[in-house]
């Protein structure tokens, strides 16, 4: 599953070298330009635009989706004046989520995690934050700020009224929520599978079991360290954030915790599911195993007896007596009443 | 089971945006306001009433049970000043808990576990208290609270005559303390399980133990993070506590670790449990199959030596010796008592 | 085992409500008052005389043990000025160990454990010290103290002639100490069973690993705490210790450390027993299944070849030769001893 | 695996003592002077030239690999004023990564991983660095730092405008991303076999996960304190690190993290394929047993039939019967039939 | 195995009290006088002497080795002015390694693991420190020291120019450097059978496995406490310490985290081994019980086959053919080949 993996440079590469990765969707780049009523947005301005709406008074969003060319992101990073590391950390998706005061914005990375065909994948969400300028770079498609920027177009709630701040609180919100729906999926399979394994637990669920696990593993790498990083944003005195968003962060920070805790929950449940399997699986074996070796046991004697019978010793008396064959029966079937009755009364049965 | 779960909006939606969620219980209001003798209880008060509560210099205690109705949170929410991210943790119970220091109001949420048929259910409190207003929220039917009531309306202790502190004492009491009897129940559970588990293991024990499990793994996740909501109580430095309540909420505080304290300990009894119940299966599995297969192999020379005998060789000079099947009784019996006489001094039967 | 549980309130309960608890032993009360020569006993003292110990310059301790008598408690602790809450703490044993520091004096919960009939107890220590004042409650008959009343009555080593921190230490020293026997008892237990469980694993070991566990579980959850009431008392600048006095708080420090050192210990030891006892049970278990299979697995060609002969087919050339039959036991014996050669190649045997 | 040891001296030697170790590759020593557009190379530099070199006001890089010879490393510890003990740690290799900041230089140790013939090997690399100068000693050949090299020569980059901060930067780059490539192969190798566990589990696959579990723990402990020791790098306020330099320190940071992150999450895997692993031989085993044993059952009964009739009685009616035969071997095939019906029905087969 | 006792007072004993344990070895007192080219041996110095020690301006070690009579320890203590508490702990061997910095002088309890007959033992070394004098306590022979000794009166290195604080750096360093052999010595043992486990798992091997645990618990307790107590030298600034020592500590403190660093692996490792072992012996018993099974399975069939021709009924047509024996020969060859060919096409052989 690629998804583990983080695309690095050889060692030994200077740093700030950008390179393209494989081909990807469609890179598409949206500047929003907003102030309250007035509301602009151009689908793939010039790097002349970029510049101009860094030096007029609206606040505006950059919003760069499908990353993989290097040239776009040079193009950008040079207009903003962008650290070249933080452009290699853009391109690269697999990074790990981070915060980083410049002094000039603030860098975070985070992760989007996604369903794509019953896999779980992740998109890098890469964010630069400054006075009054917002750029982020999405490695996936974006669609999941469609809301926001639908909330931005038709001027929905307190969007267009607020500064920077908010915005990157939208955007955030989108990202840590998005862990949700993901968790409730996985939550009710490990439901549906708590049901099944004290019932009837098959050999297919080791490998669901096992898909889950990793499924949690993955996620949990992914988002833990996003919890970190808005409480940093929190303690952060960054000029771009005011007082008034602080209630805003801090409920990130309280979905952040809570998305880390119910990983934790679900890994746990899941630990204790495969402890409840291996237990079914032997208890069923065991039960398999317990009533055949009786029935072995219990002709065992018997298929002795009708043995010594089947003996050709000329001088054996009992074949020749009248009821020799019945009594034969009789005792054999006493015998294996004797038996059934000793196991039943050991709770072997 | 759908305590796991918390409700949530899906991501993108704006902040503050409320919902009504499943239809519950009936939404009940009662505001008392009191003052040492002063004392009245309003059942249902209408908004301009609680605006005309928060004005004059009693203790109010606005007691709100069954929060299921976005408008009267709403209302309730602008007669106060609340925050709209506030009110929604309100709303979409499943919250974890927490502790929100506001300038105006410090914001609590907590979680109240009692039984529902058999099953856990968590109720979520969530708390407003300012200078001498409190403002509580419950998800379920606030019966847990009962008793503070009764003690407000009799005039029991010291509870008229303290501040807003002293009742958010009693309430933090209440839902902390409501944990006991839980455990209490688990814990005897835990115990008869300790002594049948040695003596008698059965397959439904498997089901007991992760259910028990499930209820402690529940528990924890609901309870841990109250103890570290009562430690900030006890650090923080609000306008509405004064110095001689640090006792009671300190009181509090030995109460949540005890909780967390008790909640771990069975947990680690929970598993070796586990650990002994496996071990005693085994046990009995092992002693079944280990007394079968020696009744197995002492029969099977037995079978060998009347199969010999059953051989149809014209020229076998033991079939026709007077005493040979005698004989071949009297071996056949030597060899089954030396067998047996072997297996037990190996120790083995 | 009752001794895991707490006795607590309903919910709802006003604090500080004294409810008697079981009968259990007599409350006994005595105070000493002392200073360099000077020392008198008093048993059962009134509460006036109490009162008055309080207002001279002796330094005095009383000591009441068998607490379960709300009135007594109460009465004491309006003559000393006590919270409501902390002598709740006093009359339900149980609780957690805790250090509180109020302005008048400081309040200490701490569990003195000791073998009843092979079974771990623990006694409640409570103990209110403030200037030169100590006031003791112990929840069992009080008898570890003995020594510590016998030095003072005697004027043995420094005792009469130093201040009350002296003689908390001395009772600290006591209570903390108080583990070592029991813990040697446990780990000469645990070494018994260590040479034991690699010769003769038996199903009665699982039950003594289990009680031994739990043993474990309850000293931990009751000492471990011990550790954070002596470090906090080596920080606390408190009106009533002398910087003379801290080499003796650190030594008791240090035993608290190593009694929990010891417990983990032991803990570490146990766990790996019973990985150890499990392996054996299974390596035994397939020696036995192992030898068993294989004299089984030898006589069933055996009983096939002897099968084959016992065929009443009229024509069957074999049947007619005159050694056919004890060529058919060479073939046999041949047999047999190529197959143990076999096993024992395959280090099967 | 030699790998995990360290070389140490005996107990008491006197500290700083020097020894020689091991032969290993050849030592060789490379001098760089550069300043912008100025830029030497000297291959095996005498001590007079070093000396000199530390003098003039360029910066130079004394690149020593394949540490083997005291003399060599004392000669130069003379040169650059180095602390004995720091040389004792340069000349033993298998030290744990650390950073001493001494008033002159900061001293630190590094490990860089590498393939040698399918094991994982350390090379050790410790750095000393003061204002100008930086002295690199590598256990290994050095190879690693050959794209370092190559750049000063071709002066690619920023490497030879910048100051020696950034030197040292590009080198711990090298050592950090070297653990990337080898975490791949580790990470193919783990996912290779994760398909194979459950389709194919041999036992093979037992040894390599053992193989790969030994070498993560390796890979653990030298990497883990990597990151303390760049962490420490970022806090520090040295006098050679200027401000510009810490967005750089800081992406080496992140490195080393992103490692630790991958080391534990195979770790994690891996210890979940163990289970895997385990849980598929058993059902394995399991099933050939339970397929087995069902074979052996249903032949069990039917051989205790056909024994019956081979017993040798005179009054056996059944044996004249004229259909008696055919009639038996129809009473056998409903056995059968019968039992397998049985066995499909309870879903043991 | 006593050594993870701890000799304690019987609860209630006042403190200081010094009592005489078990003979052990003659004590032996040595003191060194030296600075710079003077140095002077005495050995068994009297009270009279050591107390001149103290006042002249030479540096002095008395070193006490083989401490069991309370009555030598006591002088001394007097002597130096020593702490009782601190005379108690020295006496009382199976301290937990501490340090305690009173006025006068540092108090350090460390531990010196070593081989006795193959088992771990461990010497205990209670250190005083002052300005410049060095008491040092040793509970076994003290020949780890000697080459300490050596270097003292042969003036090697820099032992006789430094102040106390590089006496007591070599000796810390000496005590730590000691569990580098016993490491190795168990590295070399957990290598060894790493190997053997895969190969040839035997029952002797769980026993050596569980005391290798066992050693490496102890060591741990033992050795672990040691890293904090030489961190704090390095912080606490004390009299007798001068800049110059930092490194030095700072060497010690490396090699203190290493042998926890290894100690840690080792632990790991042997997890991982018993792992390994469980599977293995389980692996090898199911490809024992596997075989055996198949074995009996083809003959089951066979069996069965030959009865039926065994049976006496008189109208049997087969039995008259004239070839009907060589017939069943052939089915029955034929249906153990499908047999065979079936278990090998399912890999169950």
């Amino acid at each position: 599953m690629e998804t583990f993996g983080k695309r690095y440079h050889p060692p030994g590469t200077p740093p700030g070298t950008l390179t393209r990765h494989g081909a990807g969707g469609l890179t598409q780049i949206r500047l929003f330009e907003y102030r309250d009523e007035h509301f602009t947005e151009t689908v793939s301005p010039t790097s002349q635009h970029c510049l101009a709406a860094t030096k007029n008074d609206w606040l505006d969003w950059l919003d760069v989706t499908g990353v993989h060319d290097p040239t776009v992101v040079n193009q950008l990073g040079e207009v903003f004046g962008l650290h070249p590391l933080a452009l290699e950390d853009v391109l690269n998706s697999g990074q790990r989520p981070k915060i980083d005061v410049h002094e000039q914005y603030t860098f975070l990375v985070l992760n989007l995690p996604h369903w794509v065909d019953d896999e779980i994948a992740l998109e890098q969400v890469s964010l630069f934050i400054s006075n009054d300028h917002l750029l982020s770079f999405c490695s996936g498609n974006g669609s999941a700020f469609e809301p926001v920027r639908e909330r931005l177009r038709k001027g929905f709630g307190r969007i267009r009224s607020q500064g920077v701040a908010y915005l990157l609180y939208s955007l955030l919100d989108v990202v840590i929520d998005s862990a949700f729906p993901l968790l409730e999926d996985l939550g009710e399979h490990i439901e549906a599978l708590e049901e099944q394994v004290l019932e009837n637990p098959d050999k297919a669920m080791l490998h669901t079991l096992h898909q889950l696990k990793r499924d949690l593993l993955l996620l949990r790498r992914a988002l833990w360290p996003q919890r970190e990083v808005v409480s940093r944003l929190l303690q952060h005195d960054v000029q771009w954030r005011d007082a008034a968003m602080r209630p805003y962060f801090s409920d990130c920070y309280d979905h952040a915790v809570q998305v880390i805790d119910l990983i934790e929950t679900y890994r746990e449940m899941l630990s204790g599911l495969l402890d409840i399997y291996l237990s079914s699986v032997s208890n069923r074996m065991n039960d398999i195993m317990r009533v055949l070796t009786i029935v072995g046991t219990i002709f065992i004697p018997l298929t002795f007896v009708v043995g010594v019978y089947g003996m050709n010793f000329e001088n054996m008396p009992e074949l020749k007596w009248q009821n020799g064959y019945f009594g034969v029966w009789g005792v054999m079937i006493v015998l294996a009443i004797l038996m059934l009755a000793a196991f039943k009364w050991r709770k072997w049965l």
